[in-house]
């Protein structure tokens, strides 16, 4: 296993739980790793907040607190960030790109919502900038996106980018349980943090959403640009209903793409809990797995699964984006840049065609139907099913349409929610997956 | 989208059902194309073996019949193969990289059995041989596995990795129809050839598991080192019998590393039909749909699922190939070659650890099962569970077994067929994915 050639010097910035799995998993496969790349990789700093923390048996003249002074020195080649958030680490990775190392990073925040200023320092500088464990983290997806797939036409991903929340609506699905029970469930055993906002807030599939959206079709976009709903709203009685009707629910991330209103070619970025039909790939995605759903004109539909999160797992998919940023290095080459040459317009919610499952409380009335559909009418929303179940003085509408545009289905929710004879709206769920 | 940069020129050899479509593919998508690569495609010539037959609208003058001589001409950079079979593809293609000139086929057959002369003569010539679509079709999967896991450590592929054999089985699974008539629904369907055997003896998987194989454990494996075993034998009781034991039974491919009886590392490879439980993730895939289950050490478990053959997702791959091996020629670079450094030997089938599901047609008689549970034990195989029906004369056990070396559980099955109390083996199937 030796080697002539140099070693590929690492700058690790972070150390938390998937910074030392990077440094033991450098360690373990290191015989591998050179045989692979063809010269040895060597750790020549790891930038920490707190230096005197024990952290295993790693060498303590590695740690340094300065992460800046780190990515400057002349003996680094490669920049590994898994520290998070925007600041400081976009300067950190600004500067590397510019003076030319090539950057893998986690960072899924930073890339969500500036990414174009990384991209523009990787061109300027010549560099590459890696970012596979960003999304899903050890499912190779963006590599099959930004390369297999580049031959073909993305049309639509469908994704369950959350762990978390994927672990919660697994288990209101299996046990019946509320989400409060099912997130206190999911806090136990480690899958939820203390403040679970980021999660189930859908904040952290949205980034995600707008990394796979970006590479999908070739067209930037922020986490700014997609639409977003949290599913802390999902209740044991929706997953009962969607039960009735042979689905799950699920937090979806979907990226379309599609001509708007106009006809013009547009991209559409939403993230927001749906009904799914049990016979769709991504139903049967149960605990805290992930998968991305890829449909495009040539290949059909595709799916890649694994686990989305865990310190092994991500540190899986960060080492492989070293080795191939090492070998780049040894053989003077990089990988693809970004490819936005597409600049498609972002598509506004209201003008995104989905579908409605509606439950109504209703007075038990002559006529009710009649009126709640002529709501449906008025807004040109074309109703596929209607379940009615009475009781001594309600009576519980349950409809679901056809698709239309977003716009319509929430001005006719809107109407609906002024007339008399509702008493309430139960729930509102967007349906995908041709149910 | 205009370019200053020259054009990248194709040679296509063959124009059948996937040829077309790349045909038809590099029409449709040229802008597109042009933008991702940053410089046209052109193509220069089409080999195929009648060119006075019609193909739609594709010029003519591009024909000939002369494949080596297209080849060999000076104006073609990347040569594209899509007609199959060793000879004279080998010819051809290993002309073509020993020149330097890129190659992009969908040759499983050619790749499994000597893939070794083909990577040769890419480091010979230094150009890029990619083969995406020659395993599973459109499911980008050999980049990922010959990248994205490269800093991981793979033990395990499992995986459904022909389309005509899972329409069979699944169709036996929804109907309890016996293989004959199955077959008989996928042949009418345009899913099997008139003659299936390449399918249905599993000659088609091994060739894919050997590639697959190769890549995922860094060594060479050629179609020889797979054992294989058809599944015209699965019958509607088998089916019937997966069943009650809450599985399916699914054409599997299996390469997986791991110590032999000696403690070495090795690799064993293997086609064969199983069952596998319900809720094993490759036990919803359905249809002539394909996917690769991947198990590696840091990365833990992973699904590829899409469509593994057709003449469009087939396409689809060639496409994405085509782009990269397009791209690296403007930017002068060529992607990662071989990885073969491992060297692992080969396990034979019988080292292997597998588990048996048998079914014995047994004489209803006091310590039937004593003398059955005797052969077992005899062989050193723990048993896991019995079932056992009685009837007026006879009874039916079935045993399925916990895992030991494949030759100790063969030589069990003969020697229970030895028994006077044994009226005959029902049935013998293997098991996989932990039931």
């Amino acid at each position: 296993m030796s080697s002539e050639k140099p070693a590929v010097r690492l700058a690790l910035l972070g150390c938390g739980t998937v910074g030392s799995e990077v440094v033991r998993l450098l360690h373990e496969q290191a015989a591998d790793l050179t045989a692979r790349i063809g010269a040895p990789l060597e750790l020549v700093g790891i930038a920490v907040r707190r230096p005197g923390r024990q952290r295993g048996t790693i060498d303590p003249a590695l740690f340094t607190t300065d992460a800046l002074g780190l990515v400057k020195r002349d003996d680094v080649d490669v920049v590994i960030e898994v520290v998070g958030g925007i600041e400081p680490s976009r300067t950190w990775l600004t500067e590397a790109l510019r003076a030319g190392k090539s950057v893998v990073t986690a960072n899924k925040a930073l890339l969500a919502e500036d990414g174009a200023t990384l991209h523009d320092a990787a061109a300027e500088g010549g560099a590459d900038l890696y970012y596979e464990a960003a999304v899903a983290g050890a499912i190779p997806l963006l590599r099959p996106l930004r390369e297999s797939l580049h031959g073909d036409r993305v049309t639509r991903v469908t994704g369950i980018v959350n762990g978390t929340t994927n672990f919660i609506l697994s288990s209101m699905d299996a046990t019946g349980a509320g989400f409060g029970e099912a997130l206190d469930e999911a806090t136990e055993l480690g899958y939820a943090e203390a403040d679970p906002t980021a999660d189930v807030e859908g904040f952290d599939a949205a980034a995600k959403a707008a990394i796979l959206a970006s590479l999908a079709f070739h067209t930037r976009v922020t986490a700014a640009d997609v639409f977003r709903e949290g599913m802390t709203g999902v209740t044991a009685a929706d997953m009962a209903s969607a039960k009735e009707m042979g689905c799950t629910i699920k937090l979806l991330c979907i990226a379309q793409r599609g001509p708007d209103s106009t006809g013009n070619e547009s991209v559409s970025v939403r993230v927001h809990p749906a009904m799914i039909p049990r016979s769709h790939p991504l139903a049967g995605v149960g605990d805290a797995f992930n998968a991305v759903f890829v449909e495009a004109e040539a290949a059909g539909q595709l799916m890649f699964y694994g686990r989305g999160a865990g310190g092994t797992p991500t540190a899986s998919a960060v080492l492989g984006d070293i080795v191939a940023a090492a070998r780049n290095r040894i053989s003077g080459t990089r990988a693809p840049s970004e490819s936005s040459y597409a600049h498609l317009p972002i598509r506004p919610i209201g003008e995104s065609v989905t579908r409605y499952h509606i439950s109504l409380d209703v007075a038990d009335r002559q006529g009710v139907l009649a009126t709640v559909a002529g709501v449906f009418a008025k807004h040109e929303v074309s109703i596929a099913t209607v379940r009615q179940s009475g009781r001594e003085e309600d009576a519980t509408l349950v409809i679901v349409t056809h698709g239309a545009p977003d716009a319509n289905l929430a001005a006719t929710v809107e109407d609906l929610r002024s007339l008399d004879i509702v008493r309430s709206i139960a729930s509102v769920l967007r349906v995908e997956g041709g149910v």
